[in-house]
């Protein structure tokens, strides 16, 4: 862990949370409806109708006492998921948050609009469509956890894993109950709520995992001069490559795990990614591809700030934060 | 703040979170639905059919390097909200989180079931009923933010409130960003993962705000010998008096703030608290009923955790903790 030891006390000078972004919308039209709060209150009238706020971001922070990091470090999750994703891992391990904490890092873990503390708003007047509520097999196939489709069963004996892999599968139970609902329409709010924090915190280095690395792409793009660095874990989707050229002066890391090439939809996920930081590069933007199979480090899930070797990727990523300049 | 200095830097063992109780219910019959996750993206199909994991609870907790508690504390929130509650004020001040373990009290911070990051769950198929989605003027009308029934307006220069209320209002508008849909139709479920919790932690302290507050009996009297000390923070709903006695070795503190007798729901709910709270005395229970106002301390809404004189009232919630022997 790179000389910060799990289990030493963590020294911060402070900690908290806020709500950012958002807007108020005007509901009207809807009929009064009589509620009953709580068994024995009284039924009262709620008016619906009026000014609601949505789309704001919740995030949550804490401030190393001894900082070392350039600036602060934004911590934004995957899709049907929320900043519990860089927490205490499935099987009870320091997450990200911990780990960067330690290094010294000021972290600041969100929840996308929509999801986890950040709220969400009525369907479908707010929101655009239902949400999807993923069944236990889905993430399981689909993340690389198990050995892709088919490879979940209820019974924990039955489910089948590529040899090797290292998501703590034993804990698997204690993963899905971290899944959120995900409405496929919000992303433009996500993204407003991401620039309005990248306003506020103005410069900060973000690390994004899976769906959260478009909307870092895109919020990025809305503010190159605000963002000093990104890290795309796993990116799922960026924007057109020709858009690249904006964030030339933005130096990013994108990191992939394990088993890509047996799965049936993460070859096409990775070229995608590529594609973009091809075209970064070609732009002279500083681009490094941390493929950790390729660099000797085997078994990484989709999920690998959860894996059981989560610290050793942590180092690799705040290695390379030293080497751009960010950490000292 | 008793000593203890907001500013000063927070030592901290270990934090980190976790998900305690819920259930695993099978999904079926529902079609399959082709989803495109992110523009880019193959379409797949998502089948919602099979195990889901439902009603589990979100808690975060943080460990102080020296404690003083004799047990963990448990914050549990009210309706319609989530574990903002007790972290930073609207106006950006610390809450009872930090004040708490500022202390030397080893706090978890929770989402009630249906709330936050511990997720929601589809309905009407799980939860019965749809949620209700409060307009801004509902909690600043209804939580004695304001002055009552029309006390709010849109344009902040115009909302009323009564003279001394000791809620940051000019920070409404950040409270209200901390809004959680509200199905009405949990109780069960919320109670059971309360439950959960504290055959988890056994034994804890837990202090509880309104709706949390009859949550709070509940589950303590699901479990009498795993609860050190109930603090019913204006506890909005209580179980029916006749139940009191299970709790005659359960202390009970009871907080309540200002403008009662103004409002028109309010003396109601109070009665019904202090109903049970008379019974838990006659059955032989230790019980503090802290009236602020009738102890000088005037102004205070229903969201006294974020009042400005917040700190001033931990002070005293920890008194009575010490009184009872619970914290030195």
């Amino acid at each position: 862990m790179s000389g910060v030891e799990e289990g030493a006390p963590i020294q911060l000078a402070e900690m908290g949370s806020f709500h950012v972004g958002g807007r108020t919308v005007q509901i009207t039209g809807k009929p009064i409806r009589e509620v009953q709060f709580w068994p024995g209150d009284m039924p009262i009238k709620v008016d619906p109708n009026g000014t609601h706020q949505v789309e704001q971001m919740y995030v949550q922070y804490f401030i190393p006492a001894k900082p070392r990091g350039a600036c602060p470090l934004l911590l934004w999750h995957g899709g049907g998921l929320t900043g519990v994703t860089w927490e205490t891992t499935p099987d009870g391990r320091e997450g990200w948050v911990n780990w960067f904490l330690r290094q010294g890092w000021a972290v600041y873990n969100s929840d996308a609009v929509e999801r986890g503390r950040s709220g969400w708003a009525m369907f479908p007047d707010i929101f655009a469509g239902e949400p999807v509520f993923l069944p236990n097999a889905n993430p399981y196939e689909r993340h690389r956890i198990g050995a892709g489709p088919g490879s979940y069963d209820d019974d924990p004996a039955k489910r089948r894993v590529w040899a090797g892999n290292l998501f703590p599968t034993e804990a698997y139970e204690a993963f899905s109950r971290q899944f959120a609902p995900r409405f496929l329409s919000t992303d433009a709010a996500v993204v407003a709520a991401y620039t309005a924090l990248l306003d506020k915190l103005d410069p900060a280095v973000v690390i994004a995992h899976s769906q959260g690395g478009q909307f870092a792409i895109r919020a990025a793009q809305a503010r190159p001069h605000k963002v000093r660095a990104l890290v795309l874990v796993e990116t799922a989707g960026a924007p057109p490559p020709e858009t690249a050229a904006v964030l030339r002066d933005v130096p990013i890391l994108a990191v992939y795990g394990d088993f890509i090439d047996k799965d049936p939809r993460w070859p096409r996920i990775r070229t995608i990614g590529e594609a973009f930081l091809a075209a970064h590069t070609a732009a002279g933007g500083v681009t490094t591809i941390l493929d950790l199979p390729a660099r000797g480090i085997p078994g990484n899930s989709h999920m690998l700030m959860m894996d059981r070797n989560n610290g050793e990727v942590a180092v690799l990523v705040n290695d390379w934060l030293a080497s751009i300049g960010l950490y000292s």
